[in-house]
């Protein structure tokens, strides 16, 4: 049975392209290379990371966590501020696998301490200048946190780790070139701060998307955790962290309607489908998505320039075509649409399937 | 257990107090109340409308529409353009419960007459004003489209439907009395067209919760689909279609980490749980939702001024709060976020808690 609704079309052979180029960098630079899994969130996808020789992964939650631990994954972190609500959680983690968990208060160390039934380790989350959360790379308490740690039983501080999101507001290689080299500065300080008082074992730990892709040396530091490139998407081709071969996913969205006074067509496909996440390109242009057109063999054709997803509701999908596409579209054709960002439309839609119809199954989490 | 997570927390008794509000107002207009479910999406918040004598109701998809089917739902309009790639479902649908579905061409209802197995009705989609999708209140082809459904002999054309979304723009009472008076001319007067060809049995329904929370009379319409009502939401307060205390859920969010030089506290609550909607308020601030804190008995106080949510990530939530807040905060406290937009949350949560944490499931659909 084909398509009837908005359904997520994974090319295969290119995400593990992706995955493959990813590991050989990180062995190149002689660092760990501990993905993110939160933008795939499939165990069967888990398993392509293994077979490059991945044995460490980064997830954004306790839940995913327990996930992931359940398909056999031995060293987990946790890349989201400790929840001291969820101390449980980590208590049955911590008994089943390797956890890592990042600390930012000496509050949060304590709390620590005092509940948890076993050891485990803590990265030190730093602000390399995001300024969403950790604590900021210059900060006196960065040390006082670390000193926190060393005081405890059950903490083992294994490192700093920050996350460079900011480099997502980029748009030019150069640009993320030249923010990769400001915010290793200011992470290698922090850490020299720590080394000056004793602390000489840290690992750093770094992993936005834009900086993995782009950069080719990571000796500087020790780990690499992107996640977002096992796919790619609008907003990274328009940071230029990827080309736009590498993309490994659209949205399959049927046409459902036809304003030819406005030359746009509207798609099933919304914001329970795709996300409200977009990407402002270099014209100004506001975009939920790209647009490309279907394939005899189930993948599909290059982007259309000119062509995007103009607004979306919670079903309607608005796409503005040149008037030379519009003509050859016809109700109840597939546009196939690359997600603006493809970590909150997986999420979304639970469920991958090949271009043969294969289905690949995301974690009900 | 008490909550961990993000988890949509829902003052049962309000939402009741709203379904009675918009039942009653219905009843005195004398129009049909077919409230939208694809706000609240669960069987067990449907039967609160059939309690106040609810018999039809209105889905946003075809699998909606056969979730409530399965829970008994015997008058379902599908307020989406009928999508030629679902006719199976369509046909299953219509076998099983009196479905109502909408046209805004020529060819989806020559499409419907050559593959339909049954009779069902249909409505045709005025657009009038919006600008999303239906044929526009003044153009030629609403004529053509309804001589076309005229010529079928399965498709019987039931009335026209409008949903004035734009409603959603404007942030006063009066600004969305006027748009009502409005977009209520241009929808009579595409109905007078068609009484003047003899369509005079064509029954009216429009639907958009700001204008049935501010209207009371409808008695130039037959029927009225409001459906974010149940709930409302930040946005619909900024609208002025609610007041505060209208406002039945929100999501309780953990507090993780603290800022104390910028004043804002890291939450577990990011663009996974609330979505990426968001309200720019009178004063042109961005909010992703509104903050207010627990109280004793798990529901939630006054909305606080100065404080929102002020940017999302996949699970990150950062919120800004007025300094003496900020210092009565303590790591692993709850705030209870008011979403921009309930429906959207429903949607990414898919269950609710009671104060007194009993559940209720959302469709898994």
């Amino acid at each position: 049975m084909g398509i009837q609704t908005p359904t997520l079309v994974l090319n295969q052979r290119q995400a593990k392209q992706n995955i493959q180029r990813m590991a050989d960098k990180a062995k190149q630079s002689g660092v760990r290379f501990r993905p993110h899994f939160k933008t795939h969130q499939s165990a069967e996808i888990g398993q392509w990371f293994r077979d490059v020789g991945v044995e460490s992964i980064t997830v954004s939650s306790l839940d995913m966590a327990l996930y992931f631990a359940n398909h056999g994954w031995q060293d987990i972190t946790v890349a989201f501020p400790a929840n001291p609500l969820e101390i449980d959680k980590i208590n049955e983690l911590a008994g089943c696998t390797q956890l890592n968990l990042l600390v930012e208060s000496e509050d949060i160390v304590w709390f620590l301490e005092k509940n948890l039934e076993r050891n485990l380790n803590v990265w030190i989350k730093v602000d390399t200048g995001y300024g969403r959360t950790g604590i900021p790379w210059d900060a006196e308490r960065l040390i006082a946190v670390a000193n926190a740690v060393d005081q405890t039983k059950q903490l083992q501080l294994k490192g700093l780790l920050t996350h460079a999101g900011h480099s997502y507001g980029y748009r030019t290689k150069d640009q993320v070139k030249a923010l990769y080299q400001d915010y290793l500065f200011k992470f290698k300080s922090a850490n020299q701060r720590l080394v000056d008082i004793g602390f000489d074992q840290l690992e750093l730990s770094l992993g936005d998307t834009p900086s993995c892709s782009i950069m080719d040396d990571f000796s500087d530091v020790d780990e690499i955790r992107p996640g977002n490139f096992v796919f790619y998407d609008l907003m990274q081709l328009n940071i230029g962290s990827c080309n736009e071969d590498e993309i490994a996913l659209v949205v399959a969205c049927p046409v459902v309607a036809k304003h030819e006074e406005r030359s746009e067509v509207i798609v099933y496909g919304g914001a329970v489908h795709l996300s409200k996440d977009f990407v402002i390109d270099q014209q100004g242009v506001k975009s939920y998505g790209g647009v490309s057109l279907p394939q005899p063999d189930g993948t599909w054709g290059p982007i259309l320039s000119n062509c995007f997803v103009s607004s979306l509701s919670q079903e309607h999908g608005i796409v503005r075509l040149d008037k030379a596409t519009f003509e050859t579209i016809r109700l109840g054709d597939l546009l196939m649409i690359i997600p603006a960002h493809s970590c909150l439309t997986v999420n979304l839609l639970k469920k991958y399937v090949a271009p043969e119809h294969q289905e690949i199954h995301v974690a009900k989490i």
